[in-house]
């Protein structure tokens, strides 16, 4: 496993390097099963594609789905489709870059496998990780997971339109959070309503230039 | 890794005989973060707990929430804290089985770490494998996370209540979990109305009898 995670280290950091001979900002986003990471890229995509462009790695054990949903939406999009495997690693993210003509691109994302434990520990030669956990999956997240808060640069929290619906305090989410990760930058959000977002394209807008 | 799933399926042999020896039934629940999974556990501890003896492993990465709700609930509850580990396996169930009287206890409820990958690889020991999938996480996760519908035996599509104010088609879930599993038998459940629990408390009575 140490072996692994050095493999890992070593390709992350020619990728982070190969990120700034291009001139691309990389974030890598992680959240569990259903928290909205790919309805919070279309948005992204929607409102921010004419200000840079972006492009998108989609990491998922099986289907298309969530590249074809990036490609409707407007940006150049690659799928890996890890084949059972629980998490995104350097490597597959090396693999993938062939596939992408990043010379024009300002913004790379990279869409994790829906997973809140194992993509933490890999790192993927991103410049920032950005977490999201939605009201629905409950505030004694942080507390459990909170190794994916602690190496997160910002939290999206998300969902925020059944927070009338559910039982979750998001105080209780912000200072758990807060607790592990004193620099995480948190922005409550509602991908559906489009509650929140504001906030969200700022700090994009401000990480890109 | 096939030495790790190799040792895994050996200790996980054992675990089985052991049960049997116990007059024991043995569950292991498995879902996302958030889905229900300790809730669910807390509604059945409190129907069922006249009607046969549940003693309860809880596994979490972090913290001892979990076993505290369900002690509170009126079971013998162990904590595991797998320490980062994204699954429990079947050497901390064989070690945690010192832990508990089993010598009167009919039904034992394994929760899993919160995770929609991984735990589906590890054979506990357990006589039936159980997923929740909870309405908020979207209908496309059969599709995207086969394997955790392909290895259990029953699926829990929960959160019911939220229906109206999520895109999700249960229709959708049902076709494609069915496809990757045609024996999986599917309950549509709320834990927190109390929706559809009837159907599962008794598809329990019916095993442990």
């Amino acid at each position: 496993m140490q072996n692994v995670l050095k493999a890992n280290d070593r390709i992350a950091a020619e990728n982070r390097s190969y990120f700034a001979y291009k001139g691309v900002l990389a974030i890598n986003i992680m959240s569990s099963p259903g928290a909205g990471k790919t309805t919070l890229i279309e948005n992204t995509i929607r409102v921010l594609k004419d200000e840079f462009t972006i492009a998108v790695i989609e990491g998922d054990i099986q289907t298309t789905y969530d590249a074809e949903r990036i490609s409707a939406a407007g940006a150049q999009a690659v799928q890996i489709n890890t084949g059972g495997g629980c998490h995104l690693d350097a490597n597959m993210i090396s693999h993938s870059l062939s596939q992408l003509e990043l010379n024009t691109v300002d913004l790379l994302i990279i869409e994790n496998v829906g997973n809140l434990v194992c993509p933490a520990g890999f790192d993927l030669g991103e410049n920032y990780r950005v977490a999201i956990l939605s009201v629905s999956e409950g505030d004694d997240k942080p507390s459990k997971y909170p190794l994916i808060f602690n190496v997160s640069d910002a939290l999206l929290i998300n969902k925020t339109d059944l927070l009338p619906y559910v039982d979750c305090d998001v105080e209780r989410i912000r200072e758990a959070s807060g607790r592990i990760n004193p620099d995480l930058e948190i922005f409550e959000i509602s991908c559906k309503t489009g509650d929140g977002l504001d906030g969200w394209y700022d700090w994009l807008r401000a990480k890109v230039k």
